[in-house]
């Protein structure tokens, strides 16, 4: 088992990977003065899978349990799936001492967390992510909350899990398309801040696509690490975080224009990070070639890298100018210098993003 | 003007107080950094008589404006309302360094607050309250929440505004019956910290329930200074902010069982801190002819002190054991020893409560 510290003064936590720990959980529960009784969160899918070894490690370490199951997709990812939580949440009389476990992939954490955030103003939370994006990215950083029908999360809170436990074993049952999905952030950490995990993803193609555990837990274990060292810095988003956007402004443009059905998560942002990078080309800011290996590692992955024909620029950016990173109007982009580095760009005139989205 | 700093580190601000100062608030808001779009949150009754000069105010220091009118009543501060106010500021296009001003009483500063907590995960808000009840009490201290049908603000965050904004002069157009129920909160501030408060409303009550400028201002401010005290102590009620609540566990209660419509909160409270003072008197805690003052003075303001009839015993208890100050199945009371002292209790035997609901 590796631990990660994400250092956040009184509400620091660990990051716990390893393989197959997921009966673990209960134990390691005690370690958090929680009352009694305890909430999973997770969808029918996911529970089939490990809700029962999950809720047999939990009761056997002495608690009760409310399992709330919240149905799949990006699309209930809504204020009505949210109510339907607190309903049983109240129903099942969870006290301001209790804690939401998130068993289950992006989805599952945001709404759970975003639940645990506003319920009695603020109860802990423990994120068990199954899904490879989860694990690298969303389970970590305490970012939480909703999708609304003008843009995806523009309700939601900052609150921080109490835990974040990750078995890579989960992986095994996660569909192809997904896990491809996943690793889609795993090659944002290494253009925003790693070229040797680039290099890494660049040459071990084969053994991370046949899931070999070793490779598996390093993606993982460097892609913690790094958004831990990235939200120590900077948890609300002030200024350093934002570099974990990289490929998200056009990425969540392409995801609200298409209602969040057509493309997952991961693979609007790899089609993100390749229009961003080639934005960065086109403004000087990064070599061709470093710029040719960005596009070449996304679709050795099987990610798709083109904006596709049938999503109108004029769209996209209508959805840009309401995403939340848009502040008092202004779009920020961040834009590869190199491999393994980003900075912050402001002012991008609608005429560069039009060439960008013709060409 | 006065000015009472909430000194909680990087969330600080200001409690600014005195008389006709209502169209200060635009001047004031340049001070914070904030995006040109502001949205104001209020009721049809309050924005009738404020709305116009608070938003010439805000529009002449140069700011775009939108304004959101909520219900009036306890009854409408749910999820469906919040969900209207979300609504309304993503279709405005409301941005995160844009702030919403709490224009109103209790629900419209907690649901306005917890809006603003929640929107693109928190953005900055303004308390301008026009209740007593909000002046000395909601306005300050970051608690914001909506209720629901299985109790009072179940749903919720802590979340501080950037400044509370209160002008004396509009108790003028308060209704007596709400005026009267926020000096429930005020007497409350003398009973569990101030004897001197205490005194003040006891000799005052002719100046105070004719709304002499110097003697309210008085009050108003030394409630303020005593919560920013307890806040800055104790933010997130992990201690010591729990006295605030005497008077709530059963008042709160009292609420819930009449379905919020019946009492206005002040009016519960009242009969809550003259049962609770009458439960420490009965547990030999406080001696009789304080606890005689205290229901004397609730009853001097034309405040009920005793529970009706017809709210029956069992449905309280059954309340509060949901009330989100159970933590673990236990109830907290907190109970005068003296008049500008209380203690917290937990570990009240239901037979002591039942004799005291029958006596």
């Amino acid at each position: 088992m590796k631990k990660i510290r994400v250092q956040l003064g009184e509400r620091s936590y660990d990051i716990v990977l390893g393989n197959s720990i997921i009966e673990g959980i209960g134990e390691e529960l005690k370690a958090f003065h929680l009352s009694p009784k305890i909430a999973i969160v997770s969808n029918p899918t996911v529970f089939s899978l490990y809700g029962e070894r999950v809720s047999d490690s939990i009761r056997n370490a002495g608690f009760d349990l409310l399992t709330v199951t919240i149905p799949d997709g990006e699309e209930h990812k809504n204020l009505a799936t949210l109510q339907q939580i607190y309903n049983e949440l109240l129903r099942y009389r969870l006290d301001r001492q209790s804690a939401v476990v998130a068993l289950g992939g992006g989805v599952v954490g945001d709404i759970a967390g975003f639940a645990a955030s506003t319920y009695m103003r603020g109860i802990p939370y423990i994120q068990v992510p199954t899904t490879l994006l989860a694990q690298v990215d969303s389970s970590v950083g305490g970012k939480t909350g909703v999708d609304h029908e003008l843009g995806k999360n523009m309700i939601g809170a900052f609150w921080q899990p109490k835990l974040v436990w990750v078995d890579g074993d989960t992986l095994k049952t996660l569909p192809e398309r997904q896990f491809r999905a996943g690793l889609a952030e795993v090659i944002k950490y290494g253009v925003i801040y790693d070229s040797e995990l680039f290099a890494f993803l660049e040459k071990n193609k084969d053994s991370i696509m046949n899931l070999d555990e070793e490779a598996l837990i390093h993606i993982i274990k460097r892609s913690c690490e790094i958004k831990a060292g990235v939200v120590s810095q900077d948890e609300r988003e002030a200024g350093l975080r934002a570099i974990l956007n990289y490929g998200h402004t056009i990425g969540h443009a392409i995801e609200t224009v298409t209602g969040y059905t057509r493309f997952l998560h991961g693979e609007a942002v790899a089609i993100g990070m390749h229009l961003e990078a080639r934005l960065a080309e086109k403004l000087g800011l990064i070599p061709e070639d470093q710029a040719v290996r960005i596009k070449n590692l996304i679709e050795s992955y099987g990610l798709p890298a083109e904006k596709p024909n049938d999503i109108k620029e004029q769209s996209l950016f209508l959805s840009m100018q309401l995403d939340k990173k848009a502040v008092a109007g202004e779009l920020k982009f961040i834009l590869p210098e190199k491999i393994g580095q980003v900075r912050i760009e402001k002012g991008i005139s609608d005429k560069t993003l039009r060439e960008l989205f013709v060409s």
